[in-house]
């Protein structure tokens, strides 16, 4: 059996209207040959207007509850789908997470699937039914009701792929994956092909398609992903194990995060156990640290400093000031007005001066450097807010649209 | 364990703050000792808009998917209820009719309750638990999601009240059950007592309180039901088995059905197997018939009567118009403006004189009686519409209004 996993997101299922189109996309694949099994999101709003009614009752809803009524989002939405493909004359089948069953973990809100059945939808493909299963619900071994937190409905999707040995399709409301924001840069382009790897480092590319725990996910299974728009034919992007992407090119993408905020801890004495003093008092925070910088320790003092979401900024500081007191530390400095600007690419690996040639575009914009990091496929440097999308848009020139070049200056 | 259910219907938990409303109904239920389960339907309207979507996918929505689709309203209310119980300080958990398990059988959108499963149930209560539990829907052997038609939250919850020997209250819109329609009949009072016997005869009336296919359930099972408002805290209306009811009057109430139809079949040829044959044509084409008048044969022929609801009344026309002409029947007529006006009570069983004075009533009235049937504890007579209030008027003010002379001059 060919099986091909269609997954739509809330804006595809949007109305009537929408999941009527979103059906004859089923159909069209069943027509070229293929077994499909549907994965569908709530509604668009639906499931915010549900969020919104609990906490109308209390800030603190609990949260076995909260699954119970979120899970009624996608049990709607499979309803309407099932019939009107009905409608269309294609026998189809909703099933519920706990009728898959979708198996789970007992963390309400955030579950995590630790099984998927697979014989009743199987024994439905062979009957000639399209099953149509909820997206983003689960449940747990005693019956208990779970959802996968946002973007669920995405891992739903691949788990049923990776459970049915299927083509995943992840059908949105963009294109596909851009090697930049196109609000940012005209320029942009659609890519063909990308990695698990490079999606997950694009993250803030990536997530405006597809959630990236279940990147995660399908790397982890090699589910072979096509993120595509219900609003077109065109083809969109595949994301795939690393030997399957043919073109290796330097830079995959350029992408900026400019919700960030920098701490830096002036003159912290260099004793061992000091840095793992101020992350610990953060994580026990729940904060996630992004950036962090050290330099080298002059005269028994060091400064260090990292990033975190500037949300939690505030919160950050007041920690990190209280820490910076019992560790003898100068002072605390906070700076919101910071962006991290990173370029992603697999052939970074096998590249030389490429981190030479950003630090270089930037310099040549008059763009300041505050701190770098990088990762085998990833570089990213903390700078002025101000400057982000100039840097983006020259970042993209220089290594994007004048990347076949690149590519034949480069090499291992 | 003193176990109450409380069942609440759409209008009760309409929005948040009648939800509030009904959990602190649970709540003076628990200070007083009992032990609740509570029942809900799903917010007043959510039902019909889920219809209304569904409708506007195809005029024949796939029955299966209909309930997986309704069921999504329930679900939802009892999230609501749940967190709300748990915001005012009460452990609630909620439930759906598969996590009961309420098993059905496999009937979509008109399900009959097989089994209901108390296990989880009383564990919930044992450990101190608010079990909510959603009304209206159950789950086949297969896994696969029912519901039990209009009105069918009052089923789950008698059936549950059966299952755990509880008393079941049901918490509505109305104060409880009355003599007469006040709208009618200004003098119309509440009846503290009635028996499950009337109450199912006096459906007319007491279809605003409660489904009558549920007080069917409850008789078999001998549960005691209290229908009260929600809105208030005095008393309403127990319906009780025929030996609790200490107050046998003669007449308990008085109801009138407006949407009647008459279609009498003209000259009949009186032989046997035709009468037969007319109403085996209308129960294939489904069509409910209500009351049926043949009157004593003349030279082998003769008149039969019928009522039918008005909004079958053309297709049941159709239909006996064919089967008249095979049978030979000279002609077929039809009366749209007729009404069933009806006096239901215990009593009447020890005594005598009723009949005659109802008709005495009607005709002092200048009513003309087209047609009479009559129960061991009901009779109706067939009149013209125009006269449909007051016949009940009247009849009210007889029966009712004087009935304490009423049952010292009745007697076995």
């Amino acid at each position: 059996m060919k099986i091909l996993v269609q997954k739509f997101g809330g804006t595809s299922v949007g109305d009537l209207e929408r999941i009527e189109n979103a059906a004859r996309k089923v159909i069209k694949a069943l027509e070229k040959g293929y077994k499909v099994v549907v994965v569908s999101s709530a509604m668009a709003g639906e499931t915010d207007s549900l969020i919104n009614l609990a906490r109308k009752i209390t800030d603190f809803p609990n949260e076995r509850e909260m699954d119970v009524l979120l899970s009624t989002g996608e049990q709607k939405a499979v309803a309407l789908f099932a019939m009107t493909l009905r409608k269309l004359g294609c026998p189809a089948v909703s099933l519920c997470g706990w009728q898959v069953p979708i198996v789970t973990d007992k963390v309400h809100t955030k579950a995590r699937i630790k099984k998927v059945g697979t014989q009743r939808i199987r024994n439905l493909l062979e009957e000639g039914y399209v099953p149509v299963v909820a997206g983003f619900q689960g449940v747990t071994e005693d019956w208990e009701i779970t959802t996968l937190g946002r973007g669920g409905s995405d891992t739903t999707a691949v788990a049923l792929a990776a459970a049915l040995g299927a083509v995943c399709e992840i059908y949105t409301d963009v294109p596909g994956v851009f090697t930049a924001d196109p609000r940012i840069v005209p320029n942009a382009k659609k890519v063909p092909y990308i990695s698990y790897e490079e999606m997950i480092e694009l993250a803030s590319l990536g997530a405006k398609v597809m959630q990236i725990r279940s990147v995660e996910f399908a790397a982890r299974y090699g589910v072979r992903i096509h993120v595509r728009s219900s609003f077109s034919e065109e083809e969109g992007t595949w994301i795939l194990p690393e030997e399957e992407v043919m073109e290796k090119v330097v830079v995959r993408g350029v992408t900026v995060e400019t919700k960030e905020s920098r701490i830096t801890v002036v003159r912290v004495p260099d004793r061992p156990g000091i840095a793992a003093k101020i992350f610990k008092a953060l994580g026990d925070a729940h904060i996630v640290v992004d950036m962090i910088v050290q330099n080298v320790s002059h005269d028994g003092y060091t400064d260090m400093s990292f990033t975190v979401n500037r949300a939690e900024a505030q919160k950050a500081e007041e920690i990190v000031r209280k820490v910076a007191k019992e560790i003898g530390a100068k002072e605390v400095v906070r700076d919101d007005r910071v962006a991290k600007v990173s370029i992603v690419g697999l052939g970074m690996r096998s590249s030389y001066g490429t981190a030479g040639k950003m630090f270089e575009v930037l310099a040549r914009n008059g763009i300041n450097i505050m701190a770098i990091s990088t990762s085998e496929i990833k570089i990213s440097c903390l700078i002025d807010e101000k400057y982000a999308e100039l840097a983006v848009r020259e970042l993209h020139e220089a290594f994007i649209e004048e990347e076949d070049i690149e590519v034949e200056k480069g090499g291992g």
